[in-house]
C-alpha cells in the first residue's frame, strides 16, 4: 500500500467547522451520538478522509451508514474497540465534498454498557462552512421511526440492530424530500403511557426532557445521556409524533407486573372487544399532557401526531387528546394525520415496515409537511 | 463487551460445505477472489460470525458487501491489511443462515498491487450444505457490467472504487430474478478490439481463456491470475456478452499509440461520420472470432449479446458478427438482445447507469432470458 | 349494410335474468337510472345487440359508459330523444358476455328536465342469469364520488356532464378490486349540513331516505324520485361516507340567503380563522345524526366515514361526530379512513381529483375495506 | 330541451381554417377516413358543436374517439347511416378548444363495403387556425400498430373492430410525447413479404403508394383508395416500421394457395426449425426495397425499422435488410430500434399488446426517436 503523508489528525474539538445532528450534550471530546439518525457531518476537500470512532455495548453493536454528497455509499456494523474508518480515499483532492457520518440503530435502552463515539478526523483536506438547511424536524416514535425491519429478509425474527436503519427510513426520506435537517427520539416498544407489554416506565414523554433519558447505567450517567437537554440550541419548525402503536398493543398485551412493588398495569378491553374507558382515558391523558410538554419545549414548531403503518385502532383517541390539548392550551398549531398502512407488498424484516412502506410514508407525510412549512 | 467464547476459528479450507462464486484458482488457503460480483456462500447456524480478510493495493482499495439470506446488510471498503470483519451477532443460534461476501469492485488492471482475499471464518454454529441454484450465466462487459457508477451522487467525477456496485447492478438482479448462479468478467473502459481510447492490449477477448488474465505484475502472477482458467469446472447455461460499448467510443477518440513500439492504432471514421469499412470489420471479426472462445470453452450455454444502455451506433455491426459466426459454425445457439438505454432519469455516477437502469435493464433482461431456459 | 334478421326485441320487463344497480324504483317499464354509476347488466349470448335509451334535459345531458366482461369499451354522451345504441356486433354467437350500461353522470339536481332511462334490449342472443357479486357497498359522497374532473384536460372550467366519470372514479375501481356489487348517492357542491355555499337545502342526509330526493318538478316527481326508498331490496355491508369536503368550504365562503323568507345562513370563522365553535358542534351534530340515520337503514353494515383528497379541516370534527354518535348508540361499527390528497400530479380538470388521484384513493381505501370484509 | 337556435351549420370545405391527419384524396366533400388515427382537428369558440358523420360496411363497423383539448372524452361505434354526433355542449361561448374527431379503427381490407366520412360541422363557434405541430412522423405497421387487442378483457377472442383502437396506441402516445402530427399505414395480419398465412397479396409495400391501396371493391375505387398519394403533400421527418411480425409467423403456417392461380406460397423451415436460406433471403430483399421505396417518397426523413412487442425472430434478417439498403443506396439515414416486449403483464385482448404494453413501447420510441429530431 502506498501510504499517504499527507493525512494530519484533527481531534473534533479542533475542527473549525463543523455539524452534529441530534441530541448531544454539546461535547466534542469525544462525540457520543446517543440516537439514531444523530450524525456528524463535515464540508471537506482532499483526496482522503478517515474517521476514529469509538463502540462498546454487551449485547447490541452500533451500526453506521456513510452519506456523501446525500448517497449512502457505506453501511457496517462497528464491533467493540476504538479504530479508524476511512471513509473516502483518492477523490479530486480539490473538490469539496460533503460527508455524514450516521448512527443507523437506535439508542439501546436494554443495554446499558452500549455507546458509539467519534473522536477524530483525518484527512488532507481542508474543512469548509457545513450548511444548514432551512428547515429543521425533530421526529418522535417507536419501532417503526427507529427504522427496525427496513433492512433484512421478510422472515427474519432475531431481535439484532442489523435489521434497524435510519436511512431507509422515512424520517430520512421525509427531511431529504423538504430539505430539512432533523433530529430522532425513538424507541422500540415504546409508547406514550406504557410499553407494548404495559410496561409504565416504557414511556417516551418521561424522557423527552434529557438528552437521552431511557439510556440507563453508570456508562451513560457519565457520557451525560441523563442531563437536561438544552432545547434553545434547536428549535424545530415541526414536531411529529409517531406514537400509538405500542399503547394499542397494551391493551391485547398480558399485565406488567414491576418486580419492585409488585403493582400490575394493564390496559384493559371489555368483553366485547372494546377499550375500557379508563384505560383509554389514561392514554388521552398523557397524549394530550405530552403536547403541553412539547409546547413548552418547542415555542414555534407546528405539532403534527403522524399515525398508522401498522394499523388505527387508537386514532379516535389520538383525535380527542389533540381536542382536549387544543381546548385546554387554546394552542391551534397542532395537527393530526394519518399515514399509508404497511402492506403484504411494503412488508419488511419482524413483520414490521420494510423500505417501500417507508418511501410510502415519507412521499405523503412531505406533501402534508410541506403545505405547513408554506403556511 | 461480553466476549463469546464459543467462537471457533476454521480455515476456508477446513470448513466442509462451502460455495465460491466467481472465476478463482481453486485455492482456499486462502481464497482470493478477482471478479466483481464473486464471492464466498456459506451456509451456517449459530449466533455470532466473523470473516478473515485480507487486502493490499496501491491506488484502487476493493469494496465488499455482505449478503443475509438475500437482503443486502452491509457495504463496507476494505483497507490494506488483515483482519476479522463481523458478519452477524446476537442471531438464534438454531437457525442456518445463508450468508454471502461479495466483491463489490471489478478487478483493477491498473493496479498490479491489488487484492482481496478470504481467509477464515471464525463462528460458534456449524456448516450446512450451500444449495447450488437450477441455472448458471456468465455475464462478460465492461464498466456497465462492472456497475460502475450505480453507486453515488451524479454530480461525482473520480474514478474511484467507491462507485462500483455488484449488488446494484443488472448482473445481480438478473441472475435473483432467473434463481440463478452467476459469474462476471469485466472491465471498464475494455472492449472486443481494443479499449475505448483504442489500445488493443484492452480486449477482453484476449483475456479470457485466464483465471483473470487483465491482472499483471508478480503478485498477481503469484495469487494464479495469469493461469489457464478450468473451464470444466463450471459449465454456464447461458453466456450474456454485454460489449462494444467502449468499441465505439474507440471511432471517436484519438489515436492511441504503443510506447513501446510506437505504432498507432485508431479506428477510423469517414468525413461524413460514418464508420471506415475496414476498422468497422475489424470489431466485427474479432466479434465473431470472441463467439468462437466462447463456444469453444461453453460447450452448452446460449449465447446472448446484450447491447445498448449507453447507446447503440454498433448493433449493426454485432449484428453482423453474430450472423458471420453463424454461418461459419453452422451455430444457432446464439441471439442478440437490446438492453433499455439509460436516460436522465436513471443516470447514476459519472454519466454510467445508475441503480434505476440496472434494474430497467435486468427487468427487461430477465424476461429474455426467461424464455431462453424454458426452450 | 348487411342486416340482421335474427334480432328480436325485448322490454326490460320482459327479459327473464336482469340486474340493476343503484336505487331505482323499482320499475322496469322503462328503467330510470337516477344515480351516477347506476347501470344495467346482463348475461348474454349472441352475435349481436342494441340497447334502447331515452334521454331529455334542458341543460345537463347525461352520458354512459359500456362495460363489456369487466372492461370498458365505449363512453358517449347521450343527446335528448329515443334511440337504440349498438353495444356489439359480429361476436361469436355461443359465447355469454357480461354487460354494464352505466351512467356515467350524478343526478341533476339543478336540471328539473334531466333523465336517462333503457326501454328494451335488441339482441339474436339469449339472456342468462347474471351473478351476484359477494360483496355490498354504498358509497355517499359530493363531487368527488361523482367523478367530477376525472376525465378532460387540467385547464377545463366549465360544470359540463362531459368531465364528470363513474367508471374513472374511485367507487368503481374500490368495488372491482373487492369483487363488489355498488351504489352511489352523490351531488356535486353538497354537504352533510349545507353546500359549499351555505345553502342548507343542499344536504345529503336530508335526500337520503327518497328513491333520488335531490330530484325536484314534476317529471321527476312522475318518474318516482321522490318516493320512500326500499331499504329492505339491498343491504349493503359497508356504507362508505366521504362527506365534508364541502361543509368544510362553508365556512370560508359567504352567507346564503334564503330568497323565500330572507334567513340567512353561514358557517362563521373565528377572527384567527379557526371555526366557530356552535358552527363546528352544527356540523358535527348533523354528522353524527346521519350516522343514526344510516344505522336506521342499514343494519349490518359497517360504517366508514372516509375522507380527504382535497384537503382535510374537518377531520377533528368528524371523528368527535363519530365519537359522539358511538357514545349516544352504543354502536360501534363505525370508523374514520383518510384517503390520500390530490397532488399537483393527480389533479384533473377543474381542480378535482383526477383519474390517478381516484386510482391512488381506491388502492388505499380498497386495502383498508378489505379488512373490515374479512373481519 | 332547449334547442340551441344559433346553432349553424357549415360543410367542411367552406370551414376556413381546417386540419386533416392522415392520408386522404384531399377532398372535403365529404372527407372520408381511411387509415386509424386518421382525424379531423379543429379550434373552435362556442358553446355546442356537433358533428355530421355517414358509415356503412357489410361486416367491420368503424369506432371514432373524441378528444378535446388533447384529452380522450368519448368513444363509440359508428353504425350504418348519416347522422350528427355532438361533441360538446354548453362550454364557454368565447373559449378556444381543440378537438379531434379520430378514427379508432383501421382500414379494413375484408370488408369492401366499410367507410367513414364527415360531411358538416354545426356550432354557434368561430372557426380558428389550427397549430401545425413542429414535427411528421408516419407510423408503418401491422396488428400492433392498428391497435388490436388495446382494447378488452385478456378472454376476448372475437376479431372484430371494438378491440382496436387508436388512442390506447404507442403511436399516438409517441406522437404527444414528442409534440408531433403522425399519419398511419397499418393493417393487422399483413407484413413486408406476405400475410401471417403466406398470401403474398397482404403485402404493405405494395400498396404503399396508393392513398388506401389495400382498401378493394367500386365504392373504395369512387372513394379514391387506389388513387396515387401524393407524397409532397406530407413530408415527415421520420418513418417508422413496425413490420416482420407477420412474415416471421409465415414461416410457422401452412402454405397459401393462390384459388386463382393455383400457386402455392410457402415460407419454409428447416427441418432444425431455422429459416430456409432462400426464403429469409426473399424477406430481406423485400424489407431493403421497401426502404428503397420509402425514400424516393420521403427524401427528408429519418427510417426507423421498429421491431419486437410480438417477439424478436426476424431481427438478424431486418439488420441484413437495412445494411443491404445502405450498401445499395450509400444512405445512412436509416436504424432500427428494437422495442419492449408484451409481457404477461402488459398483454392485452385477442393475445396482442394491451394499453401497458403500447405505453412502455411508446416511452422507448419517443426517448429513442427524440434523439433523432434533435440530432
Amino acid at each position: 500500500m502506498k501510504t499517504n503523508d499527507q493525512l494530519r489528525t484533527t481531534a473534533l474539538a479542533d475542527i473549525e467547522h463543523i455539524s452534529v445532528h441530534g441530541r448531544t450534550t454539546g461535547s466534542l471530546s469525544p462525540l457520543t451520538l446517543f440516537w439514531t439518525g444523530s450524525a456528524l457531518e463535515l464540508e471537506v476537500t482532499g483526496s482522503e478522509l478517515w474517521v476514529e470512532v469509538e463502540a462498546d455495548y454487551d449485547t447490541y453493536e452500533p451500526w453506521i451508514s456513510i452519506i456523501l454528497n446525500a448517497e449512502p455509499v457505506s453501511r457496517q456494523m462497528v464491533t467493540a474497540g476504538r479504530r479508524w474508518i476511512c471513509v473516502f480515499r483518492g477523490m479530486n483532492e480539490r473538490v469539496c465534498k460533503n460527508i455524514r457520518i450516521v448512527k443507523d440503530t437506535q439508542a439501546m435502552s436494554e443495554d446499558t454498557a452500549c455507546f458509539l463515539q467519534i473522536h477524530a478526523i483525518k484527512t488532507d483536506g481542508e474543512f469548509m462552512p457545513v450548511k444548514k438547511k432551512p428547515h429543521k424536524i425533530e421526529f418522535i416514535g417507536d419501532s417503526i421511526t427507529s427504522g427496525e425491519g427496513a433492512i433484512g429478509a421478510k422472515e427474519e425474527a432475531d431481535w439484532i440492530p442489523m435489521w434497524f436503519s435510519a436511512i431507509q427510513n422515512y424520517t430520512y426520506m421525509t427531511a431529504a424530500a423538504l430539505d430539512a435537517d432533523y433530529r430522532v427520539i425513538s424507541q422500540s416498544g415504546w409508547g406514550v403511557l406504557t410499553s407494548w407489554d404495559n410496561n409504565p416506565n416504557c414511556s417516551i414523554p418521561a424522557q423527552y426532557e434529557k438528552v437521552c433519558g431511557l439510556l440507563k447505567g453508570a456508562t451513560n450517567e457519565k457520557l451525560g445521556a441523563n442531563r437536561d437537554y438544552a432545547f434553545d440550541s434547536w428549535q424545530p419548525d415541526i414536531v411529529v409524533v409517531n406514537l400509538g402503536t405500542n399503547d394499542g398493543s397494551a391493551f391485547q398485551t398480558p399485565a406488567w407486573v414491576d418486580p419492585a412493588t409488585g403493582v400490575s398495569y394493564k390496559q384493559r378491553l371489555h368483553d366485547d372487544g372494546s377499550y375500557h374507558e379508563d384505560d383509554i382515558a389514561k392514554f388521552e391523558r398523557a397524549a394530550a399532557d405530552f403536547l403541553t410538554k412539547l409546547r413548552l419545549h418547542n415555542k414555534k414548531a407546528h405539532l403534527v401526531w403522524a399515525y398508522r403503518m401498522l394499523g388505527i385502532p387508537l386514532m379516535p383517541a389520538i383525535y380527542r387528546a389533540v381536542d382536549t390539548y387544543k381546548r385546554e392550551s387554546g394552542d391551534h398549531h397542532v395537527s393530526i394525520f394519518q399515514l399509508p398502512g404497511m402492506t403484504d407488498e411494503t412488508v419488511g424484516a419482524r413483520s414490521h415496515p420494510g423500505v417501500l412502506a417507508h418511501e410510502k410514508a415519507a412521499a405523503e407525510l412531505a406533501g402534508y409537511l410541506k403545505g405547513i412549512l408554506q403556511s
